[in-house]
């Protein structure tokens, strides 16, 4: 058994090799610029995690892992375009550095490139994995496709929003534990336990994103707090002042919401903390965990196996930034 | 054993339905109205006659045939962006009609939607297959950008020409029957020869593409002739008018391609007409079409079953528009 910090550098060793063949290096290259910016790499750790559940890794897993990287990457080139991002984590983005055209091909080649490490996966687990994949993929554009139409809707609802947090980003995790489970032999069941513990833990992942941006320390977030209530973004902290608001708060806040002046942040900040908005995110996120702890909990495995899995967990929930 | 008119109207029978779920419209329905547009449906019906070169049609080869159609529109999408078309078939191309991003996830979806057509096909062939869809879907992009790369380079060989035409379009096609053999059993030999043939005709059929564009009659053409000369378009009449003119033409040739006056497409037509580019043209397509039938010829099964594949490739080669 291994830990994720020894999973996360055996993971970075085998992907840090070029990923593309090197001709046409217009196509390509804009594609290994992207993939060396480098990345937190949790999704095919959780793959590797998944199998390691219930086998030794096996080579399978990692080609799975690198292909969920590959799909992830493919969306974060064409989410960047979406958002007309210039740029992500502090380097260029594909469309800013090679312009639109380039960047709408390397998106297409790098998602083609992930099913091409599909595969070689053993025939006794390919038709499982191919479709567990394609769903996944089709929910993550469904998501953002949700995603872009919210932020023209004057209102949404909290589970509305759940369920476009759901499909954006927590399917991937959870496909992520479910297909490494599938390649390790796991049962349906176990699978099912497992994929509920990742969407769960994407959730309570994201209601932890969201408060960071707001209630995070300065010094240890990396980014400027505040950046969502700048941009209006629909967020778990916004959603649900706007539900509990009392009619003053709701005017002052759409007021807010159609400004940018300098005060905007300090005075929607100080609308959340009325509505004690952070005490009721951190209750949320600790619903949402508790019941990704149980779906761990359900699996049919030794806890000593679960370990590393609950590490992580803890890890991801008590990051800072 | 069908001719392939029948087979167009049973593919068309069955493409016309509803491809996506229906929820998120805003998601879907831009892609539903694309593949409403239409199109010849000429690769999905290359595989079903691929199959049946070697078997009854089965279910898989029907299958199959929607994912290569799937993926023939995503890459019309995307391409309808990169060259900021604003008509295909006379109708809006999904990025006028529904925006960039709509229509960047649009393509993206419908290209997982290609995929999730694979993931049932009998596991015996399933690697086989996604293997050659891979290989031949990261080709197409290759000649995308190749074909973008060309644009802005003063001078380009006919072999490079032909390679780009090769991974562009011939690729899908040989792709298209091969993976329609493999399903109907056929060997590896015979897979090369259909392979090699769909590439050959695939290169005919641009060479046809490129000269009816010049010299196509315009009562039968159906678009304006002369749209590729306007455009400054490198094809296979232009490439060989800049390797065979003589200074006075060369320098002609160079004037004509930095102006855009009325008279551009005309005096263009007079430099290749006295370069013979028509009949060189005609004799080069007539090479890769005898190319393609000696490919025809090698595989190995009764020629009454080649009889439809035969008398595609002379409708392909006949046709005036």
């Amino acid at each position: 058994m291994h830990d994720f910090k020894e999973l996360v550098a055996e993971f970075g060793t085998r992907f840090g090799v070029a990923q593309f063949p090197a001709a046409p290096a217009s196509l390509y290259e804009p594609g290994e610029y992207f993939l060396s910016i480098g990345g937190k790499r949790i999704r095919p750790i959780l793959c590797v995690l998944g199998n390691e559940l219930f086998s030794e890794i096996t080579e399978d897993a990692w080609s799975l892992a690198t292909a969920i990287e590959l799909f992830h990457n493919f969306t974060l080139i064409h989410d960047d375009m979406m958002d007309a991002a210039a740029l992500r984590r502090g380097m260029q983005t594909v469309h800013t550095k090679y312009g639109d055209n380039t960047a709408l091909l390397t998106g297409d080649v790098m998602l083609i490139r992930a099913y091409e490490k599909l595969q070689n996966i053993n025939p006794a687990h390919l038709p499982k994995i191919l479709s567990l994949f394609n769903t996944t993929a089709r929910e993550v554009c469904e998501g953002q496709q949700l995603d872009m139409d919210f932020e023209k809707m004057p209102s949404v609802t909290l589970d509305a929003y759940i369920h476009m947090i759901t499909l954006k980003t927590s399917v991937l995790l959870a496909a992520s534990l479910e297909m490494g489970a599938i390649l390790g032999g796991a049962t349906p069941g176990n699978c099912k336990h497992l994929y509920e513990f990742g969407k769960n833990l994407g959730i309570a992942f994201q209601i932890q994103d969201d408060y960071l941006d707001a209630f995070g320390d300065p010094e240890k977030f990396g980014k400027e707090v505040g950046g969502d209530i700048r941009q209006n973004k629909k967020t778990f902290l916004l959603l649900h002042a706007l539900e509990v608001a009392t009619p003053d708060q709701r005017a002052k806040l759409d007021t807010l919401l159609e400004s940018s002046g300098p005060d905007k942040v300090p005075q929607v900040m100080e609308i959340f903390k009325a509505c004690n908005v952070d005490a009721w995110a951190i209750e949320l996120k600790e619903k949402y965990l508790q019941m990704a702890l149980a779906n761990l909990e359900d699996i049919a495995v030794t806890s000593a196996r679960k370990s590393a899995l609950l590490s992580l967990a803890n890890y991801l929930m008590q990051r800072e930034n």
